[in-house]
């Protein structure tokens, strides 16, 4: 074990603070990383607070994780002493089951090992996230970062990113597609540059009126505000896809009205209960309503070799492990464009 | 004009009863054809009740029309006297929109023509369905009976079979598909037909234990009791595609749980609120929920020529006008295997 500093949650009640964690020992197939940057995710927030009741304490959170590579163990061939290297909601996985061996990691029927707050799958030790000076991950589960890639801003890809490419992909989003991306945060931000960068039609629907610029910068080429009705109603059967990132509790049926004949409604944001709403609706325009989870180790590698190619980048803001705390309490107000990304070389 | 004998509701409360409409002379791309059969639709019912508020009358019901072709318009190429014929629930459409061009007309932005209920696109008359010794139809919305389908058993197979094709097509049902069909009424006994004829591995999920050997029978492989918890646990993630053809409102998520990666529930039954259900649901599994309506006219004459081919028939039972409103109570009782065809010669 090596005693390793990080930023945890010692009880639900608490702000996050400086605490020493063990990092296991090298294992064959396993990379060391020392963490540059972690991005913050909504997710660090809920889980820190027990908001969703299984959280296990110390808790470190982070899984937008970018670092370099200081050490391998002696089977490991992807990586080596010096990469830049990326970690991201995933660690492990039964890699058995029929989803691991089709490549989707991410819906493993025996549930992936998150980066945090999981169960290591051989010694049933907890797994710390990236708000540390190092992490170790088996080697199948750590993502190169591309040439061209700014490290600073990669972190974000590797969650909020990937959701968003992930459910583009599987929706065949590309030229001549017709987006709507309601909800302009972490996940929206990444899911309109990713959408355009892939040749999508954007649009973003807000109730903010104030972010009509902020979405035309970030690639959308028009904007609906989802409080007047009679946007909404002229934009009825609009569009092919809608990427719903809107994170609380919200009526479907008015973006399951902007999609034409076998429109898609992707929630991404809402985990909760989906409000009733009219079967005919779907029946209609044999409209479909899906969600999708994060995405798999192969899209989280094409998401960044992608945003390399095209020069995109997440949109965010660096701060230092002091302001950690203070970055939770922003962005639950969405004080945010559209991520924050921790710099651990702040950590000395 | 010509004066047709029909049965007909004349108002909401009212049993159908002779009376006597006018079928419209022929224009040169109408077909008309003398009606042999025609099934009963629970959408009979509703509309003549009134259930849904926008029935006139009198209203004859009836779209699953069977009969023979007597006379045809000028410019007709593809029916001439004598040929066995059919219509379904569609007779005509804008055919300009999107989905009319692409083959879709039952998705018609401008929305198709109904046999029953509906109003003629050039003259402004109201529709009229098969309950009826008579109908004129655009030779578009006219389907070919292939040699070798039963008439008397044929009609099912324009409303109730189509629906259960449209979606278990637009589904990919095919060989190795694990299909579990919902609800065993009209829609239900046909998707059961239809998709063992497609090679897919069936299963009803029925609350009546006493279904098992009908089901057997139909072609299903195995029964899922809805009501025994412990079976539609161990069923979770077992199948690709569940076809739900409850007509009542219920919860849409244990046929969702039923589900694996990429399943997809289709309701084909319920038009009613879908009650909440938890978002989880979908996103664990990458899950879709979608509805499908009737079918377009190439489907129509799809599933005509398939059942043709593999011998697929209806079951249903056959009645004489005299013993329709009867069957509208047996049917409201599900009292039928599996639907009512009106033998329309006992009109005399």
């Amino acid at each position: 074990m090596t005693q390793t500093r990080a930023y945890a949650a010692l009880s639900a009640g608490q702000t996050v603070k400086p605490h020493m964690i063990d990092r296991r020992e090298l294992r064959p197939d396993d990379v060391v990383m020392d963490i540059l940057y972690c991005g913050i995710c909504h997710t660090d927030l809920h889980m820190a607070r027990n908001d969703w009741g299984h959280t296990m304490y110390p808790f470190v959170p982070g899984h937008e994780i970018v670092g370099r590579v200081s050490a391998v163990g002696s089977a490991v061939t992807k990586h080596q002493p010096g990469d830049l290297v990326a970690v991201g909601c995933m660690v492990d996985s039964c890699r058995t089951c029929a989803p691991c061996q089709a490549g989707e990691e991410h819906y493993c029927a025996n549930q992936f090992t998150g980066t945090y707050g999981g169960l290591d799958r051989h010694d049933g030790t907890p797994t710390y996230g990236g708000y540390s000076e190092r992490i170790v991950v088996s080697e199948d589960f750590v993502l190169r970062v591309p040439e061209g890639l700014d490290p600073e801003r990669a972190g974000p890809l590797l969650c909020a990113g990937v959701t968003a490419w992930s459910a583009l992909r599987h929706a065949d989003v590309g030229p001549g597609t017709k987006v709507a991306v309601a909800g302009l945060g972490g996940i929206g931000h990444m899911a309109v540059k990713l959408a355009a960068g892939l040749g999508a039609e954007v649009t973003v629907v807000t109730t903010s009126p104030g972010k009509r610029d902020d979405a035309l910068e970030l690639g959308a080429c028009d904007v609906l505000i989802s409080s007047d009705a009679d946007a909404m109603g002229a934009a009825m059967g609009r569009f092919d896809v809608v990427i719903d990132t809107i994170p609380v509790q919200h009526d479907l049926s008015p973006y399951l009205m902007l999609t034409g004949l076998d429109g898609k409604v992707i929630v991404l944001g809402m985990i909760d209960m989906v409000p009733s709403f009219h079967s005919g609706i779907l029946l209609m325009g044999r409209r479909v309503l899906t969600a999708s989870a994060i995405g798999s180790i192969r899209e989280t590698q094409e998401v960044l070799d992608f945003c390399a190619e095209k020069g995109i980048n997440s949109d965010c803001e660096t701060i230092s492990v002091s302001q950690i705390n203070e970055a939770f309490e922003r962005m639950e107000r969405s004080d945010v464009k559209y991520r924050f990304v921790i710099d651990m070389g702040t950590m000395a």
